[in-house]
């Protein structure tokens, strides 16, 4: 569960329940603060968090070591509203001593098998609202 | 654009174009460090707070006074993996001195017009990797 709240201007703190939070906030011109990640980037922190750990802890238990792992991601949006993400790039940079086909292999498994946030943008939830 | 970067475990630090960062972690017992909300949940952070600063500008666009605004998100997560959303839950909680409809209004006009996390969640983005 996240419960957000209201801080000022339009910036949100979302807490976890077990007291993870993280700032949301959007441009000043827009009435936010401009102190934390805009809302529609969060879904490509967790997607590229998502795959980022099932990645390294498969190629991991392919015998893989790896030195540096980084996942760049980025989104092109719609140019009218609501301005969706019609498309999402996700580049992974892993340098490190493993065999290439088992990092292929363990993004396959993350795409095809583990990652629930991919999944979940593959195939839309029902979403419910309560006033 | 995000970048995410792995820390220690199965950590990792995502850092958007001007610098924000939030930590993204799981469970010691998956390998993380337990200092971040989970990846999966970044998904609610990003539709609560998308919704979340929508329907706070409308409502207070349409004369609405806000005392205290907060958004509960929690989510129903397949048995099987990947363990995807099958259903999401949004309450939203607010108090000050505005018309019921106004909200019930602002509410409509995010979901249908204005958010783009509520959009690329309900049509999926084509996602394109490389290594």
């Amino acid at each position: 569960m996240i419960r957000m709240t209201l801080n000022k201007g339009l910036q949100f703190t979302a807490v976890d329940d077990t007291g993870h939070r993280v700032v949301v906030d959007t441009d000043t011109e827009y009435g936010g603060l401009d102190q934390g990640i805009r809302p529609i980037e969060f879904l490509l922190v967790s997607l590229g968090g998502c795959m980022g750990m099932d990645i390294v802890g498969i190629l991991q238990k392919k015998g893989g070591k790896i030195n540096r792992f980084e996942i760049v991601l980025d989104g092109k949006r719609a140019a009218d509203h609501p301005r969706r993400y019609e498309k999402i790039f996700v580049k992974i940079i892993c340098e490190g001593d493993y065999r290439q086909e088992d990092l292929a292999r363990s993004l396959e498994l993350s795409r095809d098998k583990y990652c629930g946030a991919f999944a979940t943008l593959q195939n839309p939830p029902e979403i419910e609202f309560s006033l």
